[in-house]
């Protein structure tokens, strides 16, 4: 057994030591499929081992097989972060173990998620009263938040969304067994309001930041369709809802705060280790009568609705801890100050792509995410990501929009500095050059 | 913004001193609803707070509200513990912040959840050979499993599961528009396959320890007929599985084996903390046939399978370093002395309840689930438990058993030791006699 003080402070270190070096490892794992298995035991100890044990072996058999989210030159799909505070958090959680059943199983647990959702709304600028509660990912809470609209709508069964919203709404439709109608984008890969058909329509998602493109539906025209129609507006603002903690950019989210549902991922731009995804509707009377379902064996006296009658899992754990220590400890000026400073570096990378020859952006950019490419073939582009990921430098995605290949490079991690941006753009032009 | 070493020094202090005093608290949270809320914040902090406020504020505002699943006189629901190295495993797992979305986007988050399903079945004495992945709740690896069963009978759309299953095959059913066909049990709260109508029934989900009694379905009948039926059978162990850890308790699993799907929370009786549920099928081709979808943003060069292609999220964190843990800082031993502990000290429980004249035993106890209650009116067992958990000196919760309110004692937390079962047994007296 473990000593939570002994074994702790070596675990303890252990994070620090990692988090001090997070540049001198390369980004992308460098191992084949297998060779993380092959380095651990084929079964289980018989005795115990002592922690220490378990640290070594992650030195020795798990680190080469990870890819360093954490390092400030990931750039690829989402950037994140976890926090200090977060970790510290995540630590505290673990301690407590609490399980949100019932309210009263946890209060603290429930009540913070509830004090702490609202905090975020505020945050964002969404507008006062929403109901709000955490899930595991934007994934659930889009289907629960589907599943809620179908309900909602007996014998319709479409979702419309676009072209580009993001491929947890195809396997939300698919759980739910709803056809899911996806409509063409605009040059800016943006929801066209004008072709939406809602007649047979459940629901709509809007994406505000699509995962290829970071691009905008325009919120407010399809919440007005919504209205009209009287169809579910689910908004997906996953990565980019974070952005709204800056109010110069909620030009982006007009509109969102007509929606039934609004899901952000704390856990993407916000400093929170996954997971971490914030829902919240004006509707909360229809999510509990999509959900609630109280047991015998988990009745009680109290008047109070548990979390569990919102989604679908029964038990929580105290997600909430890790998102209050981190409003706490970075503030509204803290967040706000590294949003800004992901825009400005995504901005100043933009700005040296647009300015080389043979490079080109390739969609607008409103938040930390820039598209672009190799003017050439796809397949030079291809083998270009391929040779900057392989270095270990950084680390960049991909994505195909108007039917090209497209590099992304996307920020986020709250330690990336200029420096980053510029290690990256240098890999980036060295491996072109080859 | 905190240091993780200083801060980290003092929430670590926090946890090691919270667990050597949670015998000092009252178990059952004494707060009114909405008290915590009141006691935080209306607002987040526009400048950064201190961690350590943080902390102070765990003390001052949260600490109350905490009902205390971490000590050892919970017997209510299912007993569960956080043992120290799952939750400096927690520490670690937030301090690297790995998000498998793909196998490359962390080969060792992946390659450890495979193994570490492979050690746990391996422990439990399932058969060799099944695909393992980890899902937050039993109540996610049931929906699944039900999703992939509905996907593999076209037209048949029934769940067939006794009146003792858990809420969570309603809920899955209700989110699946599934009908749920619920069937009487015996005399000792067990499905009867001979009551089984399957005709038009896509899954049977048959418990191991059901939630109100740890009643046992007879797995081994229910095998042979849905294996006759072509029928999905989905084993719910979430509570019980851990037992098999222990050669002399594996009788009550006879039959899972043949299961197309079983489920077994490490969270609940084997010291990892919420959430983390093991899922094991025999059928992995049917859930990737039901869940896979890769969207170009995610398409790599690996023909390796992610395991999120086997469920619904698509992001999962690093949860298996806490299974990890536990399974190398236990061992095969050390998990099996604990669940042996836990069976003996419910035995004799059961003996003390037996031979107390104006009590009686309700359900056979082939676990560490106790159900009990004194003779008489259910609304004099009513006001006992209520007594009996107001006192903050034990918490147990209820269910009802042949129509009648019972009690139940579920022993389940590490630290639990006889002197803590004896208070629990003095207090109900106590209580009873007044």
């Amino acid at each position: 057994m473990s000593d939570v003080r002994e074994d702790g402070a070596l675990a303890l270190e252990w994070v620090a030591s990692y988090l001090e070096r997070l540049r001198e490892y390369p980004v992308l794992a460098r191992v084949e499929p297998g060779e993380i298995r092959a380095a651990l035991p084929a079964s289980p100890p018989e005795e115990p081992d002592a922690f220490a044990d378990v640290l070594r072996d992650l030195d020795r058999a798990l680190l080469p097989g990870l890819t360093h989210w954490q390092s400030p030159r990931f750039f690829a799909y989402f950037a994140t972060t976890s926090t200090e505070p977060a970790i510290l958090a995540e630590l505290l959680s673990a301690g407590l173990n609490q399980v949100g059943i019932l309210w009263r199983t946890s209060p603290a647990l429930q009540e913070l998620e509830e004090v702490t959702l609202d905090w975020l709304a505020q945050l964002l600028g969404l507008p006062a009263g929403l109901h709000g509660h955490l899930e595991d990912t934007a994934s659930t809470a889009t289907l629960v938040s589907l599943a809620v609209a179908r309900a909602t709508s007996p014998g319709r069964r479409v979702v419309v969304a676009s072209e580009q919203a993001h491929s947890s709404v195809d396997k939300a439709a698919r759980l739910l067994e709803l056809e899911l109608r996806r409509t063409p984008t605009d040059r800016e890969f943006r929801l066209r309001p004008e072709r939406l058909e809602l007649g047979d329509a459940c629901a709509v998602v809007a994406t505000v930041g699509t995962t290829s493109s970071a691009s905008v539906d325009p919120v407010a025209e399809i919440a007005a369709r919504c209205a009209d129609a009287g169809v579910w507006l689910h908004v997906d603002a996953a990565y980019a809802g974070a952005a709204a903690v800056c109010p110069e950019l909620r030009g982006h989210f007009a509109g969102w705060e007509r929606a039934d549902s609004v899901v952000v991922n704390p856990h993407k731009w916000l400093g929170v280790p996954t997971d971490c995804s914030a829902l919240w509707t004006r509707r909360p009377d229809d999510f509990r009568n999509a959900f609630s379902l109280v047991p015998e064996y988990l009745r009680a006296d109290e008047d109070v609705a548990s979390l569990s009658e919102y989604s679908q899992p029964l038990g929580r754990r105290f997600r909430a801890l890790k998102l209050w220590a981190v409003l706490r400890c970075h503030g509204r000026s803290g967040l706000q100050e590294r949003i800004r400073e992901h825009v400005r570096l995504a901005s100043l990378f933009e700005a040296w792509v647009r300015d080389e020859p043979g490079w080109e952006v390739v969609a607008p950019r409103h938040f930390s995410l820039v598209c672009f490419r190799r003017e050439g073939p796809d397949e030079e582009n291809e083998r270009l990501l391929e040779r900057v990921n392989a270095s270990g430098e950084v680390f960049l995605s991909h994505a195909r929009l108007a039917d090209r290949y497209t590099l992304r490079l996307a920020i986020g991690n709250f330690r990336t500095t200029e420096d980053d941006v510029r290690l990256a753009w240098d890999v980036l032009r060295r491996e072109a050059g080859r």
